[in-house]
């Protein structure tokens, strides 16, 4: 197991955790200010003050970028938001490629609006994620499938499980992968098997942490910092570098009810800080 | 599959549903009004104005008891907690016993205070369960483990999938099965697989029905009536009497948000009208 209590070449920020209204001037600034390699940054936030230069700011840091949050959210109620959806989908990879990162993070998506067909939706995923890929995979863009918690399965993400997430990977072949973020995973009692067999298959794309607080007060914005919560973060990345993983652990924290609040400094500084001591 | 449409010999009544502040003989008259033949009561209900005169109430009435919520919540950081653990449990198995209940359901508890020993908790749980089994089983009670959504896995359960359930009542044999609450495990891409599983083993012990709200505002007390929100109630239900169960269903809803505030004679005419058209 790594070493992490030394440097921060291991740590990627993502760039949700300092808040989702701040930009992505905030976030480079915080890497170059605390030595931090790498970034994965959402989409909204690239857009906001214009595409390319984000982009250019990133690049100019010299920070690796680790993901492009996010693709996905494919289930649509007709053909006409199905095309949208996929266009937009394309964009992100294309975008992907222009920021030269490791993987293009796909969030699903739920259940359609009004819609109970979990079993549909579910097809529609993976049939969604096989056309993506044919536009990915020639332009060398792996596609990281992130199974998301349960407790989303309506509105977020109806892959729900590493080993469900897994199955769709093997059906569809090359180019795909999975997103391991321990706030959707830490629970599941096949989790160690699971592990094991996204590593065998080369399939662990990135590796996300944050922590599980035991009162959690909101469904997506009560996330906590690594060491607050209840999740046993080195046993986790143990096995998820057992399996082969080396690159980055990934800071991810939506916490509106807390440290979305304070100061990008502070968040910062105590990212770092957990990232050498608990995670 | 079974035509729910024209009575309710097949609706029970969690006492939970109309609200935890209320009473057993609040809920027992609510189901001579309306013609309900069977409630699961709650403990802390039962207990409320004295166990003995709640159980007469529910005896002459003549409603069948599927179920006592709940004995479970194992975990404990220390031999005395478990000590006390164990006794409450064994009471609960007594009273379910006079009760006559079908089973005594067991919400099995999450992590000690202060514990991230997830595995730790479960081995717990596990050994917990094959002590009370020793109390019950001579008795004749069936003890009904009920898998809880993995958003509760920290708080209130470790058994977070109907096949985990399952794995451990195949570990320790007669005398045990699973309550399947649709809240719980809709979500479950096994989940078709799990309740087939179930119905083999002739583990289903009880089946609650309620509706998960695609905007969850609430981990714990959000639940919706049934139809409205996204789970396919018909489509679970054929599932499990597919697999063979015959018994009542179970109407379980925890809502201190919408339906708790309500009439106990709305909540439970809404209750009938569901189980008679969307359950």
């Amino acid at each position: 197991m790594r070493d992490l209590s030394r440097d921060t070449g291991l740590l990627s920020l993502n760039t949700a955790t300092i808040g989702w209204e701040r930009t992505i001037r905030e976030a480079v600034e915080a890497c170059e200010k605390f030595g931090i390699a790498a970034v994965d940054p959402w989409r909204h936030q690239m857009h906001a003050g214009g595409f390319a230069e984000n982009a250019r700011l990133i690049r100019n840091a010299g920070l690796e970028v680790t993901g492009l949050c996010r693709g996905g959210f494919f289930a649509a109620p007709d053909g006409a938001g199905r095309d949208k959806a996929m266009d937009d989908n394309r964009r992100a990879v294309d975008e992907a490629l222009e920021l030269g990162a490791r993987c293009l993070v796909l969030v699903v998506g739920g259940l359609a609006d009004g819609s109970r067909d979990l079993a549909g939706a579910r097809r529609q995923v993976v049939d969604s994620i096989a056309e993506l890929a044919e536009h990915a995979r020639p332009a060398g863009m792996p596609l990281a499938i992130e199974p998301m918690h349960p407790m989303y399965c309506a509105d977020r993400g109806c892959v729900n499980t590493l080993g469900h997430a897994l199955d769709i990977c093997d059906a569809l072949g090359e180019g795909l992968g999975v997103v391991i973020d321990v706030y959707h995973v830490w629970w599941d009692p096949d989790l160690e098997t699971q592990i094991a067999r996204a590593g065998r298959g080369g399939r662990i794309l990135a590796y996300h942490v944050c922590d599980w607080r035991r009162e959690t007060r909101d469904l997506l914005f009560d996330r906590a910092m690594m060491g607050d919560g209840v999740i046993e973060l080195k046993k986790i990345r143990a096995l998820v570098e057992g399996a082969g993983y080396d690159g980055p652990c990934e800071v991810e924290i939506f916490s509106k009810l807390d440290w979305w609040k304070r100061p990008v400094d502070e968040i910062v500084r105590t990212c770092v800080e957990r990232h050498r001591s608990v995670v």
